[in-house]
């Protein structure tokens, strides 16, 4: 049985403020959370799913789940999506695991990244091209809001994910080559990057601010041949990395 | 003044069927209305502006243009945005120009796209690399409607946009190298396309349709150094577009 207060619970997990202080937030739809039972099902605290759910998919792997099962319209009240999807899980939050003080891999650095699409298609394009740390300014939206959930697909627990200010982290990083992305850099079709570096993407509108631009050794730009006045973030983030791994 | 029907008018604009029998969409916001009288004045219908934006942004490019002071309460009526931004404009819909037979550039062939944002990214990319015709299939996603606008920012007037079946466009196009999209194909760090090409990005979810396959004269493919199991429709034509670009 689901209770009243049980369907508030979730809803307000739709909020950072409630997200943080429970220490969970909500995973959603068969797909989704198909994938999560099969790579992190240690990260599951509770699922809500539809009988049919449960009598379809419900096998050996299952055992161990707290699962509750509900009709149709709780599913409507408690899920975030347009057209809910049979499941919703409640997931512990990830730890923020720090970056160590030399790194060994490239880290990519976002600075006020506001539109949580945005955020989660970078995550996506970071788990295509094997980057597995994204370091967000303290003003980044959440990661773990139900839009960027959504977008990021499967990959946001794949990647490790730090929120923190990037003027501490910066100072910390000294003698680490840090592209940032700006429109008058260098072309990164002329940038090979060896070794460890630190890639910055700025705010939609206003591009990496200009403290953390000086934290930069090298500025990069995507040559542009057409007219368009910029690039959507997660667009310039994929074509950034996508040139640099080449 | 704005009359009730001319609400009920604007607001019918945000579904397809009537922005065809009107032969008009909307584009709105200071920043996008602004570029829009800068830059294809001629398409404007008719502005529905606070006093605030009349006051100032009027000047003598204004001469000409039918214009409605609205107050805040009726622009949000009218209004697709979930922040309403001083001005609508009432735009015609571009004629969409065929493709000559013997293609002189590159194409961008859509099949099946359908999420608005996904659509307005690609626009504001190709956009970006120059890219000047897109061909989609009769099911992709309406150019026009209000999310596909927002994400495609300025360039959706820079780009001519076609939709026509997809068979009877390659048909009538042989000889005409074709790169499709696809998980199994070459890597579009090898490939060198020279001359005119038509290059082909997929649906979300299935990729490019069977029939539509079978007209690629090479299938290519964005490595994977990672663990994501695919990437956004919008991201992996921005790598393919700045790949082969290069």
């Amino acid at each position: 049985m689901i209770t009243k207060s049980d369907i508030k619970y979730i809803q307000s997990l739709a909020h950072k403020k409630f997200r943080e202080e429970e220490g969970v937030f909500i995973i959603e739809g068969i797909k989704m959370v198909g994938e999560l039972i099969q790579e992190f099902p240690e990260t599951i605290v509770h699922l809500y799913a539809t009988q049919h759910w449960v009598d379809k998919i419900c096998h050996q792997e299952f055992a161990g789940f707290h699962v509750t099962v509900i009709d149709e319209i709780t599913l409507g009240k408690i899920s975030q999506l347009k057209t809910p999807n049979q499941v919703v899980a409640v997931v512990k939050l990830p730890k923020q695991i720090p970056q160590s003080k030399t790194l060994s891999k490239w880290v990519l650095v976002l600075d006020q990244i506001q539109d949580p699409g945005n955020l989660g298609t970078i995550i996506r394009t970071c788990d295509w091209f094997g980057i597995e740390n994204i370091v967000c300014s303290l003003d980044t939206v959440d990661a773990y809001n139900p839009k960027t959930v959504q977008s990021a697909k499967g990959s946001l627990l794949r990647i490790n994910i730090q929120y923190i200010d990037l003027i501490a982290f910066f100072s910390s990083k000294k003698g680490v080559p840090v592209y940032a992305a700006a429109l008058d850099g260098t072309s990164i079709h002329t940038i090979d990057v060896e070794g460890p570096a630190i890639i910055v993407i700025g705010n939609e509108a206003n591009g990496i601010s200009k403290e953390i631009l000086a934290f930069a050794t090298q500025k990069i730009t995507i040559p542009k041949i057409g007219k368009a006045e910029s690039l959507n973030a997660g667009i310039a983030t994929a074509i950034i990395l996508s040139n640099l791994v080449r």
